[in-house]
């Protein structure tokens, strides 16, 4: 069943005589195609016509253009107006860059720019550390891009990548008052990717890397963490690894196992497939089997790529071989990123009691909660209409607030255990229940818990240039 | 005499008896070291004592310590601490990066991110201009430096050069309305910093060049000019010579002589001199002498750069050899982009009637006007503590504005000349005066005409991707 969003959402402008039973009319129709509206606003109104704004979601585009070719077969209602409440709000792009300080005469010239700036210059240049007091290398993180894995479009390039970089941005600041600027290279060549982001560093307290397809970004990834000594992460990587874990370990508490002795099946070994599996063994797992489209990786595997051998050499002990069929018997937990219908019905009764499954392949679920239904203990996606949301956003705010706030030079495994951690501490036990095992991303207790236990960890492990964070709230 | 400046400004919190005549002491000794007394701000009273915030203009740093020190002298007043205003100003740097969005619910977060965010990729897939429209391209300007010609500091490196970098993006805002950020290059190698501006070109509209050392500067200014397809600008080329040129028309016509009849000598073959000598020439201008420090450029001296090649085949007609003070002989025009106290008073007797002398050296010109006093008819400099300020600002902020609202791709000669003039013809022939030539960079007016004069050229040229320009004011 589709859902009605936001996202497909229109504003359809009409013009009709402002007469008792025509408002009636026209929310009928739009109701009749299943369009569901939102506000309804007067724009102008004359002796005998009335303007009115309809707000309506669709459940896809073209469900909102046929709403609209609805309301045209009324010969006595005028469309005025089209509009698309998503193509309005990205005019123009999603962020500005806004000055710090007042320019209201030639003393505040002096002071930002010549001569008083040049002190500031001579002032780094003695000592390079200072710029992250005297810069924005203090607050800022760029979110770096080659355009090549954006969403579930694919290699779509870096002009088109723009909005979800933006979007990205956007995120850091709303969540967790983090500057970052998206930069979208027009190259997917790696040593090309990792000279320009070296080049840019100086600029930057961090780099998050996002949308950059495997296996290149796995690369690309540890060269620049090599190199540099401001945080590198991606996102696509860690920070679905981080959610993850934070709902697994809550999950498993709902369920009374421990993460040592359970059989862990993940389907899918991209970026984050591997990542997961990683950061679960730095947890604790002990049993944990990668699936791809051929099947289970295990060492003797042919023409295996340097992550999934590395795969084939820290999971799957017992190397046993087969699909994701085989495999799945027994499993204590599914953890899916990989492909709509990927899990079905029959695979999921093979598991284990209280079965753990998160199904995150976007925008469609492996399975969805309805399919799995009472044969799952506990049930998460990665959509927003599902209990259980596994949202990245529930980690990279608060994860680069707290390195910014010590000026982290890396991030540490046990930074990212500790982010889990502190994600998965905000449900008390009182409260963890199987459609409760991860918080909303709008619980604004989450990017506190996470800052204070990222920066708590980066000074225990002296990767950072202060001992006492910056205090930011 | 030096000069106090805000540039130089401290703030001293002392802690003092509340009694009469302690205040008369401290202004008293403050004024005897000649600190220049702002504001005094209560920050603190108890029964018997009070504290104060003084804000002091120094000359320089040196007059700064030596203010304190002299307050230190006195025992029953007690320094709580110094500040110096411009490092606090730059404390986390000058610049923020503001969601243009709210994030406050679900529906705020599907549009501006998953799902509808995709929507508007797949539409710039489609159509690659679209995103001048749809991102951050429609309104943002990268300011790139590799660190290597930083104000008067010279080769400080990418980390030191941030603030000035930070400033030049103040300045685009609070002018021109313009984003701006900057980008600080860790390379000084020209194919790279040609390769890295190309790849992320997708995410500007415009992209200006600054502190780059001359002669790097010029080959790469001119091949990314050649590669890309937004705007690319190196400020101090071609910002200094068209406010220069905006000066010297309205100069010429204070003393009633034309371009193509005077004499003009330019002193300085870097990047600014050879920028400002084509300018002119495309102006008009018909007798050009530059010299460097060996002396006057021509055609059969040996070990010219391609630069001062160019300027050989294409000035000095009649070959004159020499020194400065050979060649100023019957100038009309002297314009310094070189350094202090390099135009003597001897020389400047040796002009032409009712001279013109632009002495842009910086922080101290080729010669004060008080040096060269009744010699000059018309004066002006870099500096903002004499009349007649010549200074970039009055140029690029304007520039980049007009170049957006047309989505430019180049920036022609024609839209140079056109910015010269608009910036020349804010003063109207009643205001003409010796001493007032060029506009304050305060008059709010110089940006609006530069914008529209920008976007008239820009249009008439064809190299833009709209007719009508978007109404920004």
């Amino acid at each position: 069943m589709s859902h009605h969003s936001p996202g497909y959402s229109i504003v359809v402008r009409l013009r009709y005589p402002d007469l008792p039973s025509y408002l009636g009319r026209i929310t009928s129709v739009i109701g009749k195609v299943n369009g569901l509206i939102g506000a309804i606003d007067v724009v102008d109104a004359s002796e005998k016509q009335i303007v009115r704004d309809f707000t309506i979601n669709a459940t896809d585009v073209e469900h909102g253009e046929a709403i609209v070719e609805k309301l045209r077969e009324d010969s006595e209602i005028e469309i005025i107006h089209v509009s698309d409440r998503v193509f309005l709000m990205h005019l123009g792009g999603k962020l500005e860059v806004n000055s710090r300080v007042p320019i209201k005469n030639r003393d505040d010239l002096s002071m930002a720019y010549t001569p008083g700036v040049a002190r500031i210059c001579k002032a780094i240049a003695d000592d390079p550390d200072a710029a992250f007091a005297l810069t924005i290398r203090r607050n800022t993180v760029a979110v770096v891009t080659d355009g090549s894995a954006v969403l579930g479009l694919g290699n779509i390039g870096p002009k088109a990548a723009m909005p979800v970089m933006e979007g990205k941005a956007v995120l850091f600041k709303e969540f967790g008052d983090v500057d970052a600027f998206p930069i979208c290279l027009d190259t997917q060549d790696v040593d090309e990717i990792v000279l320009i982001v070296k080049a840019i560093a100086p600029t930057f307290g961090g780099i998050n890397l996002e949308d950059i397809s495997a296996p290149r970004c796995a690369e690309i990834e540890r060269r620049l963490i090599e190199d540099l000594d401001i945080p590198v992460f991606h996102d696509d990587q860690h920070g679905t690894a981080i959610v993850v874990l934070a709902a697994l370990v809550n999950a498993l508490k709902v369920v009374k196992k421990s993460i040592d002795s359970i059989r862990i099946v993940i389907n899918g070994a991209g970026a984050a497939g591997a990542a997961i599996a990683k950061l679960l063994i730095s947890a604790g797992a002990k049993s944990i089997i990668v699936c791809d489209r051929t099947g289970a990786i295990h060492v003797g595997r042919e023409a295996l790529n340097s992550e999934k051998q590395w795969l084939a050499e820290n999971t799957n002990a017992v190397k046993d071989s087969g699909s994701l069929s085989d495999v799945i018997a027994a499993a204590d937990v599914f953890i899916g990123v990989s492909a709509k219908g990927a899990l079905s019905v029959e695979n999921v009764k093979k598991m284990n009691t209280d079965a753990i499954v998160f199904a995150l392949a976007n925008p469609d679920p492996e399975i969805t909660p309805r399919e799995a239904g009472e044969h799952v203990r506990v049930m998460a996606t990665g959509r927003s209409d599902y209990p259980n949301q596994i949202n990245n956003v529930l980690c990279f705010p608060g994860l680069f607030r707290g390195l910014l706030n010590v000026r982290a030079r890396e991030i540490t495994e046990d930074m990212k255990l500790a982010t889990a951690y502190a994600i998965a501490n905000i449900i008390t036990e009182n409260e963890l229940h199987p459609e409760y095992v991860i918080p909303s991303v709008f619980d604004r207790r989450v990017c506190t818990a996470v800052t204070d236990a990222v920066a708590k960890s980066a000074i225990q492990s002296g990767q950072c240039r202060r001992d006492i964070p910056r205090k930011t709230t």
